[in-house]
């Protein structure tokens, strides 16, 4: 078939193409065309290489089968006779060390007769394949992948994740599951936040007393870095480390005090926020660990980039300390940004000297730097668009911090070229590299982080690969449903966790209506967890809000049934069948609340569902009869709704608006 | 305080204690007292060591600790300092390999002050870890253990598992879950079925052909057995090899055709049942041959004990082969029995010779065997009581056998020592030294293994380990419950399988209605799957009937309200509910049904789940106006019942029986 007829379906309305042949992608891909037909999944499932080969396409090949094994149930005979189901041809070796203009473009054609994977490189082969499976669906004929031609690259090369492994550990099987999860949709770079004030986590050999004094046992050895990065590469994924100073280090000094601003006795802080713990920039014997350290790191890492963070210096101990502030008279530095300034381009030296190109926060920006680092920026679009201005390189977080409990459509909808970097010039936006979604990790553990991360990354994800007019929120969620399930058969334990902690909730009770509880809260949003309690390092996170998720599928749902029924009086009875079951929910979560040490503070929460959804039911009957309810009635319950969005113990009733909604529809 | 004063209250009535104090223990232990108070469960767990110490304590510890944590959500501060939650005073090393008659008893004293155990060895240590463990539960005032002294040692020696990894591969993961599970329930022998016909599991560095040709590339590395059999030792579990022999041995004969007495081509057969494939018992090389596998073999797995299988020998190929007829002639052997007979007083010579006592299943049962071998009796209790009789050893599995799928209460009720062996004497009883329970993996693959094994394996154990007279149905299925959930957080996948089976069936499908109608089927039951259609092993069990528990816990609740409606008239709002439900679901499932392939065969069992529930619903208002119903409608719902009580799809729908008395009830 000829290329240019390809290109000519390729322009086809997107959404009519997308609704029958891409339900099941996330991200969109760049270009897809229908075909004809449906390619059979049977257990002869098989794929084979024509082109270039190397191991980690071998392996990825074992990974896909045993996926669509996992999937379908099949019993993959493994034989390596007969036509393959999917042939791939690989033109060559991708780079060394997989750089951010690696090509990851490939193109995908599915028959009825085999399917047939394009790439220059096993990056795209990888990302053909997580195409590929997301293509295999159940259908009244069996599992099949629809005829299709996907014709697909990134729109930006730098699509990440942060994972915060300081505040709470994130042992290495957190980090395979990520990973995992991230090759699903297409992510390339996993960036590991390795040390903070609460704790370093990473084995240095030439300083030993700082993973020795600073992570309580709990960091990577040398050897698990190594797995890690393999791991990584394994699905063209590259690993940034984060070693962020001169601020948020607490936890290098128990080992090393000669490093820090201020006074000791220094231990590992268990709590949290922006504490004083601070480097001291005027020693040289500051840059020449930090050259010895650096260099150590450099070799383990074998990424271009090598972020310093540079975030947050509160200035505490530098004011507090009169050597510093003789140094910054004797230079003539007037505010502690100048002395982080300083700091940053000798940390920017040393980083160079070790081959790396230097990431920092976007604290770190400044005229003085050289324009080959990125400014990763976690402020917001505007220094992004500074940045590029600038002439630096910039990547985006501000608007994809997970730990926020956002909901995936305000994520999804943060565009990196949005906002002031929409009127920045062509070369100027091509320095917007793309961006990453951040996962800080003070009130998540290994348990919940999944659930904290996916499927809400998924979207993030989308943002970053797919092209800018793929914005449809409704299209989002739908396909974020069937991406969460790929995910859970990938391993990822989002779903499972939810159900293991609602258990531990239940104690020996039948879990089945906390769950019901349990899935129309959400957490408070942003910060506003840490103004209810102090919490620790310790702080057991096994509360009602660790197990809520960040947004309500079940209130979304419920808020879409509520605007249909009030446009157009359509779908009473599904509506009477969710309150009905809310109201009468209270009284059988009453035993369970009563005898679980964590749950006394869910009670309120749990009336308070009941009376709403009572109130829904009689606005609902009102509605129905064609009658209004009198003024005293809805005021009253107004006000019920008022109580009942207020948060408690760290939660919101997600319900309650679509609720609020139907009370005034019966006024 | 005095043993005279435990002893005392050890014989307190054991219905009394238990309910307030055992509520979650299973196996229930031998002796237990309750005390005053709780001993609370917070960051400060620690377990510390008084007496012997070795490295496998020091690991159990560590999961104990890791088990806690993840029951509890609590963030365990690790601290060594101050005083241990649990004592623990070992005696002594055990045996340096674990024999049938270590000693299993333990001492547990709980106070709210702290824990204290007290064991002669490890393995007893290992069981008091189990118990603690259990009894870690939430209540209105935290985590926290019930004070309690527990005295417990097993009923039986020998309390093992079969496990099948011939017929379908299980890999190492599901190993070590299952040695999980075990421990958990104080299970102290995993019988692993290592080859059979359709598959030769593991590897022979001396014959390397067999299983290089007789399994396909699924087998376990010498380096893995070592692995598996240091994580059983590390839990108090024995492994027990098995090599059938001379029958259910197809999977040699690829490699090595010598061993044949049939003739070639000899290929790995994927098709079950009571195969042809059987060794020549006739020629001196099968000796050679056996004497230097077993050899190795015996090295390989330490355990005192060696399984040669010996079942199911159909004798085709020995009549077909007239050399074989022309050596039973020499040697005045009338019966392909007497020729087994004296093929396995070879063997056992063999076994001994390398230092091992043999087992086989009960056809191998012969006066000449010397009385130092254990009979395994698969084929009832009679052979058993026969074995004790003559002196053998002799352990049960009949009536244990998993993939029957028989409800966990007929297995429960099963006991080694009462039928033909309840007669026996004392001295003779003394030889009965316990059982397995068996898991053949015909119709079961990786994926669905653990929820064919849990929770019903841990009412077996306890039928091992408890005494006699703890037989209470009622008081079982609510402690499985509680032991299901334990096995959850131990990382079993029983519950988890599930919810992954039904989503792949359901496709993009909200899997709800689904799972409602998996929770109301069971498998049909023996070996009623095989009638239907021809499995092999590369059949798919992909479909409902895969996913489905052999037990349904719904089915059971609902025919406890209907009795209970029938005896005292209530309960009928809860019986309603469910028979609502039940009705309204063939609509919801209706779409999920039309669009997989996979369900299409269990549209009749949805048809009749609305059916049958609606008939309910009608006896139900009839009997609630204080009605009768016409005996026409009556005659009419009790034919709907019968149909419905027909398998379809290999299931049975498991509420046909309750709602039957519900439609009788309304005559």
């Amino acid at each position: 078939m000829a290329l240019s007829f390809w290109l000519m379906r390729v322009l086809l309305p997107f959404a009519a193409v997308m609704a029958l042949h891409a339900q099941n992608l996330m991200p969109l891909p760049a270009g897809i065309t229908p075909g004809q037909g449906q390619l059979q999944i049977d257990e002869s499932f098989r794929v084979a290489f024509t082109g270039y080969r190397e191991p980690r396409l071998d392996a990825a090949a074992g990974r896909l089968a045993r996926l669509v094994a996992a999937r379908t149930g099949l019993i993959l005979s493994g034989a390596a006779q007969g036509s393959a189901t999917l042939e791939v041809r690989c033109a060559g070796a991708g780079e060394k060390v997989q750089g951010i203009r690696e090509d990851e473009s490939y193109r995908l054609e599915v028959t009825p007769r085999g399917a047939r994977l394009e790439a220059a490189t096993p990056a795209g082969v990888l990302r053909g394949f997580a195409t590929f499976a997301q293509l295999v669906e159940l259908d009244a004929a069996g599992f099949r992948v629809p005829a299709v031609r996907v014709d697909d690259r990134p729109r930006f090369p730098w699509r990440g994740l942060t994972l915060d492994v300081s505040r709470h550990w994130m042992p290495m099987d957190v980090i395979r599951r990520t990973l995992d999860g991230m090759w699903a949709v297409k992510l390339n770079a996993l960036h590991l936040h390795l040390s903070d004030d609460q704790g370093f986590r990473i084995e240095s050999k030439r300083y030993p007393r700082l993973q020795g004094m600073g992570s309580g046992g709990y960091y990577f050895t040398q050897d698990q870095v190594r797995e890690i990065v393999a791991y990584a590469r394994d699905r063209g994924i590259r690993i940034l480390p984060e070693f962020d100073m001169p601020g948020h280090t607490s936890s290098w000094f128990p080992g090393y005090p000669e490093l820090a601003a201020g006074p000791g006795p220094h231990e590992v802080p268990r709590g949290f926020g922006v504490l004083d713990g601070c480097m001291d920039p005027t020693r040289e014997e500051t840059y020449r660990f930090l050259d010895g350290f650096i260099g150590e790191m450099a070799t383990l890492f074998p990424d271009e980039y090598f972020h310093i963070g540079g975030d947050e210096v509160n200035g505490k101990w530098w004011n507090a300390n009169p050597r510093i502030q003789e140094f910054k008279r004797a230079h003539g530095m007037k505010t502690n940004e100048d002395l982080q300034a300083y700091f940053t381009k000798r940390v920017q030296g040393i980083v160079a000297k070790h081959g790396k190109k230097m990431v920092g926060w976007d604290e770190i920006m400044h005229p003085d730097l050289p324009r080959g680092i990125v400014v990763h920026s976690w402020r917001g679009a505007n220094s992004l668009a500074q940045a590029a201005a600038d002439g630096f390189s910039a990547i985006l977080s501000n608007g994809w911090y997970l730990d926020l409990m956002q909901h995936t459509d305000q994520h999804y909808l943060v565009d990196p070229l949005a906002g002031a970097a929409a009127s920045l010039t062509p070369e100027q936006k091509s320095r917007i590299l793309g961006g990453e979604a951040c996962e800080w990790a003070e009130l998540i553990t290994a348990e919940n982080v999944d659930a904290r991360i996916w499927p809400r990354t998924a979207a993030i994800a989308e943002r970053l690969w797919s092209p800018a007019d793929v914005r449809d929120v409704d299209s989002m969620y739908r396909r974020l449903a069937v991406v969460s399930s790929e995910l859970e058969w990938l391993g990822l334990e989002h779903a499972s966790s939810f159900h293991l902690m609602v258990m531990r909730l239940a104690g020996t009770h039948d879990p089945a209506p906390l769950a019901l509880l349990a899935n129309v809260v959400e957490p408070v949003k942003e910060y506003q967890r840490h103004n209810s309690r102090k919490y620790t390092t310790t702080t057991p996170l096994n509360r009602l809000v660790d197990v809520a998720r960040p947004e309500s599928a079940v209130a979304r749902d419920f808020a879409k049934l509520v605007d249909g029924y009030i446009a157009s009086r359509t779908g009473a009875g599904e509506i009477r069948s969710r309150l009905t079951a809310w109201r009468a929910n209270a009284a059988r979560l009453a035993p369970v609340l009563r005898d679980s040490a964590l749950l006394a503070e869910a009670a309120p929460l749990s009336q308070d569902l009941a009376a709403l959804a009572a109130a829904g039911l009689q606005a609902l009957t009102t509605l129905e009869a064609g009658n209004h309810a009198p003024a005293g009635w809805v005021d009253q319950q107004l006000a019920l709704a008022k109580g009942a969005a207020q948060p408690r113990a760290e939660l919101l009733l997600s319900v309650v608006p679509p609720v609020r909604k139907l009370i005034e529809a019966a006024r």
